[in-house]
């Protein structure tokens, strides 16, 4: 008979930074970051983790701690986790991992989250070129509810997922990944590589041995040299899942990662209460720190079996995910739209990117008409259950996508009227979010027909 | 006391040609095209459409038709339908006019429906790279639920939707359009409005007499003439609306367009039975001749007072959609991802096109293992309900897009399991699409691991 | 190939009586009402039929029609329709024959419904005690939605579904069925067959010539005469289905009858717009002539493989059903609570009816706090959306019974608030329904507290 | 700032005994019973709960705990909790009492529950006449899933809920309660508030001093023999909430209790993992003990302004329950029909009672076809999330009441096919719940036609 409550496998201490937890995170992918725990197939095993940027997000009301966050040193990671099946021989480089996550929640004692945006000179956003300060909103949750002090007049379900979880890469995969990521930042401006008018940010942020936390890899010695020197940084998806963020990956959900590596090493963070599709202000989720509890799987010769390469090598593949039942349902949803023509009307060729930078401009706008700050909106956009998707991606030159917002989580009704959004004093004003000016001389995207609140 | 039944505005007779038609349908945008009928602000009316190739694909098992489709002659569109208030003033510009979408189906006697995907060098599609040939399936319909002899073992309940509806351009509006696709075709090859990836197909569909149709514009005219050679084409979504294909669009629901011209001038056709985010393979819903069942409010002053212009203009805006409760509900969904690196291992930044492309090509190999052939599922995946998120948009430099399809469509269980996927007389051939071969001289997207079915 | 358009297999012509169509309809069960069509496993079929009192019931502002309105000729039920499989061979006693409901709407022309209370004297309904007087309230419909001149303030999508259909029974359960009806008539009053508290209308409709339309059988001859008097009223839902209500059995739903005659003759009629669980007021759901479009397959021998008779003999069983996926979501509900305990305080011994009926009533007064009279709320429970549950059944002495109302339906916020209902100025008053003065002597139920509006 | 944590109000350990908790739970109703602890309105606060039986049921593969149970002892409630507003003044008879369940779960270290069946002569259930033995099974819990080693084959999400939560009655309405019980019973056979065929059990539970625990009252006192001889036993729900098991009150629900007494004394516990709709086999839900988070909010004077008493007294009155969007979403249902016709083919008069019992035991034969017990069933049918609806209560002489089951929850499919359930090898034996045997002398019902498993 199994034991019937979740085996406590990774514990962390929140009052602690990421360095003196036991065991150490870790904020890199590589093969030679050791396991520092063992988990059976079919055992409920638990994790705990602190939050991606390892307590450098105050619950408090300054947006100067998101300004200055030290982004070298995220996402704190707990794991590598070993798997190993019934009979103890351990996942095999070919195999494919299940992994069921059965219960998710915030940490007993810390329940509370931050989203925010970064400084366009520290990390930046979706929208940096309009949004370029540093803002935060503080989150409190009500079992699954979230509200913020600082976004009042809204209240949402939380669907709560990690942010990041994935197998560890294997040496020739960590190449593949180093060489690719080099090629881009080498290629720099006007490589065929860049849809151009996302190009605000850091084209990808390479191995970077400064911040670097490496788990159980002894400090001072030539394999930590080595390890960060190679490690890949957190920031990207890649083939072995990692910061997919997908939105619904939360509680009864199930993934199928390759196994790169014998034991598969799973690692986990980066939980999130809530998120929008496509996290848009990348510091973008309700983050926090929290716990899993999973249940793994092998199986045996599957990743040969179930995933095509789509790329030059058996490598070149991405794990699949399967979604469960406990969804909040929403019946009512408010949809905006944007087409592959950028804000100075420029025609873009059915880049996907584009299209959702504007249907998010328009849902910010529309939806600061009502009393919110466009700030406010921003945040909201990237950690409320909304949904974005890539409605036309055939019809020359134009890809359309679309983001649809449940309007139950407002306490107004958003929707359009005869007469027009409150105005006057039926118009209710709502706080904002901490803010940080932002100090850099980069150029804002000004939109000449950009008139509302919140600039 | 209203008519309690709904008011037969625009009838069409499949069995003519569309130039037969009365009143004639429309196949290009402009303001000059003249209304062919008024309603009523609150009347309940009814509009019939051809399908968009007007009546070109037949319900046979060759591709040939695809293969040599005229696309100059797409979409044919009912209306315009001139929109006035209770007191007969019609919509102005500066106006919003809301569409409930009361009720939509097939016509009575033409329950059926095509998909598929055209020749690369006729209109291509999503992944004609890969996919050079024209293929068709045809669909049959019991009531809600769709079928293909060209794809058993499927079924799945359509969210009937018209593809395209929008209202008229006024001349600033068409010059804004028509300057910026001819600006992206000018700039051709490597132009930073470019990702790339994607250029497989033309980048632009200019204004062309050839094959227009222009409803009550008198032909063999100097107006049928100049209309002819400055209308712009039905294939792109744009800011009145047009082909957002927006799946979601049906029984139900309600779309709040920007009024342009005097009367809104109302067009709408190209009806789907049912569709998967993206349309992926472009001839790529579940096509029909259909009717629409509407209602129509006009909210004076609304397109300044709701809508935000996101460009140079204010007619730089975009229409919203409000979706309603009606929806399948299906409680477990299979997910692929993509990230933006291409089939040849090239990084991309941040281009969730790239990343979708991915998305798709996973699921489609991954579903050809459980016998389907990969053009099966390249057109399965069009025009079943599968939803296609931005799941990460800032994780420089991987964009993260997923694939979600509902496994209850399938007859059989397609989830990994120990033992993989079905073998030897478990796995059941299921016939296969209608192709034309490709006569062309382009190159095809190998991928060099890609070994299953189909190619 | 099959045909891709429904079979048109029964017409009506809703401008002619119910005698005067072709083929007849049928108002009682009885084994010797000979098919008047014949369909084929596997084809799609078309029905239509007349709404469930042959038109009696008028679109105006009068219950006059409701309250003399003849309830032995009512349902007419369009049928029987012999089942054949392929080769031909019919449906024999002891299959199960699967009827799929592929597509059910109001017939094109007659977009419109009702609902009533009858009056106490002449049919009642579930609360004829609270309310005895005949009431009328008339809907339109736009697509999917329907709404009332006489309920202003509610709208909701229909989940339309026959009210009534089933297999023809075969002689020996028609005995069965008549047997044990006329014991509870013969019982009368004290009978432990009777809870006692519903007792305030008819027991049982047994055998009644007058007002019986029996089809294909030759009136004036000793046949008819033989089988109007054996044949067994429509009202109740019984063995073979019949009167089931069953409010989800929508569009893409599938029902198991077991057959008891060769042929199976189906039967089907009383189409529903819109029902609530019980469709208390009896003529409760939006009764309306209507259309469906269905498939059959003759499951052999599938009647003793699937369904155990829970009762003497292996008559005793009830057919089956599947609901598919196509249903309205809602997030938001309003639960109502009952216990078995009744209006004069008296404690029954878990009887879910007494507590269903608590239920309603504190329903209706807490809607009518909000400007509905509780004439209007009684028909909308009946005939909207809302479910009515068990929930506790074996909590000595209280039986627990919920009825729980999507909250969208309203046109404002139900939900109980600090500051109470609207009153003053802010309560809307919200017209009424059509009335018609209860002339009996029955008397009330009062309830000493009941003290709101309507009455 | 409010603090970001659940309050600790009152915890539990489930190692001791009822009696040795402190605060001492209660497990009565009276108004005398005092508060163990205070919240104020719009606090977070959490409340842990022991199981209802106080830890009698054990983790076994024996069901003798079961037969043997000590029913005078249930229901073990944690509380009452006195509520106050912001400035400290409790809550009012009158005013209604918003209670909001943010988060339930099972305790950490104890995630296990139980379902049984009460022997026959100590409890019973819904078919006790059918399954007279005691039976039991253990269900072990996968975050939001439970699964059993006594019914394998089967795994559901739970929705979590108190099955019993209630404010304290004023010493007026305890009389009304503890009077209409007495009359019941006194009452006896042949009462016309019996509908008879569920009298199997006693009819009601009258005060009782063996095995009540009463909280605060001093032992051994003339305040303690008076209290427990007045004191409402806990098992119906009543007007104050109490064992309304209503299985959809999970989280993010919110309830509007009616206030009695000075402070309201809410009172809560019986947590269920999961539950169907009537809770069919009295033990019926997967009980366990818990935790609830939980606030509450005073609407003054909203008694009178929302709730309408429905009997003779104002305190004639029910709770409201407010249900919201996150339920698991099934997309297929299977539906089990029952009319009010019995076990012995006699006619009942609109008894959804009686219809409740047939639909459960077509639902029980049915299921026992494909390899389970009909114990199993009987259990699973109480405790998976099955819909119990009155779906005809009209009709006359037949109440109509469904059940349905999603039939994901199993893994196969359970559906009518042609060929019949599996057969042979086909049909994979399941197991068993572990059954205690029935040792009294009361007559089973036998269904001379039921000859299936497990009898």
């Amino acid at each position: 008979m199994p034991p019937r409550t979740p085996i406590p496998l990774i514990k962390v201490d929140v009052k602690k930074a990421p360095w003196e937890q036991n065991p150490k995170p870790h904020n890199r992918w590589h093969p030679d970051i050791p396991p520092v725990a063992e988990a059976k197939a079919g055992d409920l095993f638990r994790v705990e983790t602190i939050d991606w940027t390892g307590g450098q997000i105050k619950d408090d009301d300054s947006a100067e701690d998101v300004k200055h966050v030290d982004l070298s040193r995220c996402h704190h990671l707990s794991g590598p986790i070993r798997i190993v099946d019934g009979q103890g021989i351990p996942a095999q480089p070919g195999d494919l991992l299940a992994v069921e996550l059965c219960n998710l929640g915030p940490l007993p004692g810390d329940e509370w989250g931050y989203t925010g945006t970064f400084d366009r000179d520290n990390g930046g956003g979706f929208l940096t070129d309009h949004f370029p300060e540093a803002t935060k909103a503080i989150w409190y949750f009500d079992g699954i509810y979230a509200s913020s002090r600082h976004i009042p007049g809204v209240r949402f379900a939380g669907l709560i997922h990690p942010g990041l979880i994935g197998t560890a890469p294997s040496h020739e995969l960590l190449k593949i990944w180093n060489d690719r990521e080099r090629a881009l930042v080498e290629g720099g401006e006007g490589s065929t590589t860049l849809g151009g008018v996302l190009h605000t940010r850091p084209l990808a942020l390479l191995p970077e041995p400064k911040g670097a936390l490496l788990g159980g890899v002894p400090t001072d010695t030539p394999a930590w040299a080595r390890v960060s020197g190679e490690a890949a940084r957190t920031i990207p998806g890649r083939e072995n899942g990692g910061n997919c963020d997908i939105k619904n990956l939360s509680r009864g959900c199930k993934v199928y990662f390759p196994v790169f590596v014998e034991g598969a090493n799973l690692s986990m963070g980066d939980m999130h209460f809530s998120q929008g599709d496509g996290e848009v202000s990348f510091c973008g989720a309700i983050e926090m720190s929290g716990f899993l509890e999973l249940k793994c799987e092998i199986i045996r010769g599957g990743m040969e079996q179930y995933l095509t390469p789509m790329g030059p090598t058996k490598l070149h593949v991405h794990p699949i995910f399967e979604i469960g039942p406990l969804e909040p349902r929403y019946s009512d949803w408010l949809v905006f739209e944007g087409i592959s023509v950028d804000e100075t009307g420029r025609q873009h060729y059915l880049d996907a990117s584009v299209a959702y930078k504007r249907a998010v401009l328009n849902a910010i706008d529309y939806l600061a008409k009502f009393g919110y700050t466009k700030q406010q909106v921003y945040l909201l956009l990237s950690c409320c259950p909304c949904e974005g998707r890539i409605s036309g991606i055939v019809d020359v030159p134009n890809a359309v996508a679309t983001l649809a917002i449940p309007v139950a989580i407002f306490d107004q009704d958003v929707r359009p009227k005869p007469g027009g959004p409150p105005v006057g004093p039926r118009l209710l004003r709502r706080g904002d979010v901490a803010k940080a000016t932002y100090e850099g001389s980069k150029p804002l995207t000004i939109n000449a027909c950009m008139c509302g609140g919140g600039h």
